[in-house]
């Protein structure tokens, strides 16, 4: 049944938000303070979706189908009128969030969900003491998200843990891959395994072990294959015939000492940056560098196609 | 021009090898001390051929053209007799690696390279002392190197710089993907990256923030999209137009916090285990666990497939 969703904040993370939940078939009311940009929003949502149609990522639905769906809002109240969620893809400064979620709170109505696009500013910072904060939380994609469908859900403190489950339920719905924690912590999930294997990578480098293409082949030509569809877990848990209680037996001593290796706490001081960056320099120019990202986009497209194949031709999910 | 490869062990990694080998158009020779398991790798070479022709995995030879590369060898002399390189893939035993390397290292011409598949023992833990030291090292290849092109080169302190390039360049010229380390190190490359990472699921899971499943979704759904075609630091240079430091400004300080939080030392307790197992036994049962590792293996070479078809289409590798 289609509902009504809030876009609030209009930049590339909110204008691909829009594209996910028009698609999917629901209302979405889009809305930004900055003036012009709302219309820009919808403009530019519009150039993009004949590409998307043709990358398969628009669900079977016409560009005009799905473009019918969203509209601007002149203020915010309108963009929040009876929708059941809102989604806040606003600047990454957490005195601005402090001051919208006030004003989100008082407008919407109290069963509308405030859902913060933040990659990084734990719910808590910005909704404590607001009135209606048992239905604030953190729903962070990995962008873009209408092409890469995990969506990272972490409450706050105070949250209603039935919010988390029917933001949970509404991202599945609309073909989102969300996870969730059961407690606020920093740096979610996404990027507290990102740091730690990034830790290691920046270890290696500083430590003249090899070059940063080679860490970059590691992964790429390596273990980034099976993790690009089974996660860490199931990767262990398929390598050994006892799954992961025999994969533990087998190599759990090893990692124990290299962990204790990789203990040492480490800053990426400014020389090691610039070690890491001339390399990189020397392999894209930083005149190829956006060129290079719509080609990491279309990639990202064409893998997450690859996969849609895969699962339906083989029957798994 | 082809040249004659020596492999020595003839298990599943073995036969992979041969495979890379011979599909690139050298001699491949292949040898096990265990009574009638060479002729058995050969008739298991000969019954998979077809589905890797099929899967376009053969470089677009024939399979009886890549089998009538390969032949059995009766004894180690015969394997070794003129090969540039001898691959061996041999039990994870060091007193068994270390008898082994005495033998291939009397027998084999001075010129022959001597890798092995270990993916765990450092080559100086059987190469010590040897007359042919300097042309001993690790050849470490993701399971299985006929699918995945990663290979890790990692030389003993005695190891000739001159034998990891030649060791290299075979490599890239069979096609897979070769990467090397300047001293030999525990855990080499790969799996120092693994363990960093899973040391911070496992952390996750024992801290109760969130599931199993939802670690493997973290990544297989997210990160893991793009690790499968950039590496972890082209991943954070494309996401900052400065690059590499502009990224570091804006997340270095919260990685570096992170780091901190993640620095406690965990051991993978009896229990962490059993309440990991339990949530992946509960997603798959041992019954079902060969399927899945059939699937897996489909999935990665399809995979393999896509990014070379991908590549092709626009020009990059």
């Amino acid at each position: 049944m289609p509902s009504k969703i809030a876009i609030v904040g209009t930049g590339l993370v909110g204008r691909a938000w829009s594209i996910v939940f028009a698609r999917a078939g629901h209302d979405v009311s889009i809305f930004d303070p900055m003036e012009g940009a709302s219309a820009k929003a919808l403009e530019l949502i519009a150039q993009n979706l004949p590409a998307l149609a043709e990358a398969n990522l628009l669900r079977g639905e016409t560009p005009a189908a799905v473009l019918s769906r969203i509209s601007r809002a002149d203020i915010l109240e309108e963009a929040l009128a009876n929708a059941v969620h809102c989604q806040e893809s606003a600047p990454e400064r957490v005195e601005v969030k402090a001051a919208l979620y006030k004003e989100l709170d008082r407008i919407a109505a109290p069963e509308t969900v405030l859902a913060s696009s933040t990659s990084g500013i734990p719910a808590s910072q910005f909704s404590e003491g607001l009135a209606g904060q048992r239905r604030v939380l953190v729903a962070h994609p990995i962008n873009p998200p209408h092409i890469i469908p995990l969506v990272e859900i972490v409450p706050a403190p105070w949250t209603d843990p039935a919010i988390v489950t029917q933001t949970r339920d509404l991202m599945a719905a609309v073909g989102q891959s969300p996870i969730s924690t059961t407690r606020e912590i920093n740096g979610f999930i996404v990027n507290r395994l990102q740091g730690a294997l990034l830790a290691e990578a920046f270890r290696l480098v500083e430590d003249g072990v090899c070059s940063v293409a080679d860490v970059d082949a590691a992964i790429a030509d390596g273990l980034g294959l099976r993790w690009s569809f089974i996660g860490p877990f199931e990767t262990i848990d398929l390598n050994s015939a006892r799954g992961v209680p025999g994969y533990c037996d087998m190599l759990g001593q090893l990692y124990y000492d290299l962990a204790k290796e990789q203990a040492d706490l480490r800053e990426w001081t400014p020389d090691l940056v610039a070690k890491i960056d001339e390399q990189r320099r020397a392999a894209l120019p930083l005149s190829e560098h956006q060129a290079r990202q719509d080609w990491r986009d279309r990639r990202l497209a064409a893998l997450v196609g690859h996969k849609r194949e895969q699962a339906q031709k083989d029957g798994t999910s």
